[in-house]
């Protein structure tokens, strides 16, 4: 275990922020951390690591591992109190405890009773920002989810025809996902038809395609465990005048923002560049969201590139560019791309056009 | 708002838990309370109500109300802090403060550091003790989610037939559901072949069936927000006589167990009426589950039939029963149904036969 590359950094960085104790149950972590997915459901899962290198994790005996670890294992009975067991393995009071940022309150309030010296901090950037710089591994892997995801929008904008609804596209899409590999969809895809495309957080529903509508599709897929994401827009017969304006608008942001991303970069300054450009056209307004996100085991990790995260890039993060604009009760245009910071520049994980599709 | 029932049942639980404030921020406790469906996402949501009856509901400004609602609300922008916003609001040092069990860390940690002086507990049993027992309107709902699970397995169990795989199965699911006015799953169905009916979180995958399989099937839909839950075991082609005894043995044990619920009967002890069938056949190491759960909005809510939940039942709650046997590398078998609890006993929300059927 402890040739373990991921974790030697975690306790390095646990030194470095003064925290004693890290407590992690976010099972995406710990598996990140030691090869092994536990669905904890409504149980207790936990990664206790301490700045002396010591590694404890506690499961209840209703899970199964899928491989032997080498770590110490400390197993519960659905009637044993798990955070009393916690505490027992934190032998000295007035420690600071860095816990993760999603222990819900029903673990951490019990915890807290048992630890009443310790100091209780949210530990969870120890291992996000080891999570935001992919390794080659996960690179590849994130490749080839984006690869599965090219392909599968293809089949997904040739099914879109006469008398089709939103739901009838969305429901071919795992079987399709599942015929190149992928374990399914890496979240809810949105199908949004005409004016449904300007809402930001639509749910696919049985609107029927006509002609003019703009076709907003974000869809992604699991591929060993790692996520693809991309949004294109497209079109349904015909597309107006100020549907192709703001489509190029859109486009040139999402292009000039990928064009800027290399080592030493500010994600704010990235978020900055796509926003002004749309600003600038005067649908500044029509933009409320950040740019990106970053995105790995899960299509939502730690880091946004926003106006609120002035951090520069490094080699081998991995973030969507999904600049949009919305226009309510009209129509909306968004387009994503994954994309890898290189070691001098950034390469895109999706290879799917962005010149404008009418679908005729 | 203050005519509204539940709220009225919720203050009154406050007063007699000595609790000050609660903030509630499960979504479906809210919708439940407010009539008002939000999916917060990462953002932050809570309701915060006082003992005095106040409340207020804290939103994102990306947040949209799909209803207006009769209640002070604080709208807050990404750029600021919500947790200082709540604290604001509570005006009193010294009060006892409960949460809701999800509230995760990254919430929970900077409210204690503004408010210092105040207890923290758990609180969310105040509403989640309410939500156990089902009023009209939800009866309605669920009656109707469990009316369409009926329909459906039928046509589930239809599907299966030489070379089809468990993935060919699971796939058709939510189109069938979507027929019959569902709006979809209420969890990721289970539909597992031979051996893979043995393990209880087996997740559907390319098994092909073949004769002699027991074919476990656990599914449920949601409609109009309530959620159905129900598991069938059927053979194919053929049955073992050690999978018919198993068969007939969880099937007995399902039966009694709904048999002798009426209200006042402890929830421990139907758990205990099953668990002893199949204990006294010598299968009880086979059964590691729990008999059942509560339902409702949430395929899981607070409450288990099991020998940990020793309190009675009321006219109104609504409540799995599912004996389950499993032997490994061979075959399980489960039935389930949900059982609502009336005035002098218990009806099930299912119709669907539970005599053994083996597909030729």
């Amino acid at each position: 275990m402890m040739s373990n590359k991921r974790l030697q950094q975690v306790f390095k960085k646990l030194v470095e922020n003064h925290i004693d104790y890290l407590l992690i149950t976010d099972a995406h972590s710990i598996d990140y951390l030691l090869g092994i997915m536990i669905h904890p459901g409504e149980r207790f899962l936990g990664l206790l690591l301490s700045a002396n290198q010591s590694s404890t994790l506690v499961l209840n005996r209703l899970f199964r591992l899928n491989r032997e670890i080498d770590i110490d294992q400390i197993w519960y009975f659905d009637t044993e109190d798990s955070m009393q067991l916690v505490s027992s393995l934190i032998k000295q009071s007035n420690v600071v405890i860095g816990v993760d940022k999603v222990l819900p309150a029903r673990f951490l309030l019990p915890l807290m009773q048992y630890l009443p010296n310790a100091k209780f901090v949210n530990g969870s950037m120890i291992v996000d920002k080891i999570r935001m710089v992919k390794d080659e591994t996960e690179i590849e892997k994130m490749k080839q989810a984006s690869t599965i995801n090219d392909l599968a929008i293809d089949e997904v904008i040739h099914l879109i025809k006469e008398g089709c609804s939103e739901q009838d596209i969305a429901e071919q899409l795992a079987s399709i996902y599942r015929k190149y590999g992928s374990e399914g969809v890496s979240f809810e895809p949105i199908i949004a038809f005409g004016a449904n495309a300007a809402d930001g957080h639509h749910s696919v529903d049985n609107t029927v395609i006509k002609s003019g509508d703009s076709i907003v599709i974000d869809m992604g897929c699991i591929y060993q465990g790692y996520c693809s994401d991309m949004t294109r827009t497209v079109f349904y017969q015909e597309v107006s005048n100020k549907a192709r304006v703001v489509y190029e608008l859109v486009k040139k942001a999402n292009q000039a923002a990928i064009a800027m991303i290399k080592p030493g970069v500010l994600l704010s300054d990235i978020d900055k560049c796509a926003r002004d450009i749309i600003s600038e056209a005067g649908y500044g307004e029509n933009f409320n969201h950040r740019l990106g996100h970053f995105i790995g085991r899960e299509v939502h990790e730690y880091g946004d590139v926003s106006s609120q995260f002035n951090i520069a890039v490094e080699e081998g993060m991995i973030f969507s560019i999904e600049p949009g604009i919305y226009i309510q009760g009209e129509f909306g245009v968004r387009i994503e791309d994954l994309v890898i910071v290189t070691k001098n520049g950034s390469k895109s994980l999706n290879t799917y056009p962005k010149d404008i599709i009418v679908i005729k």
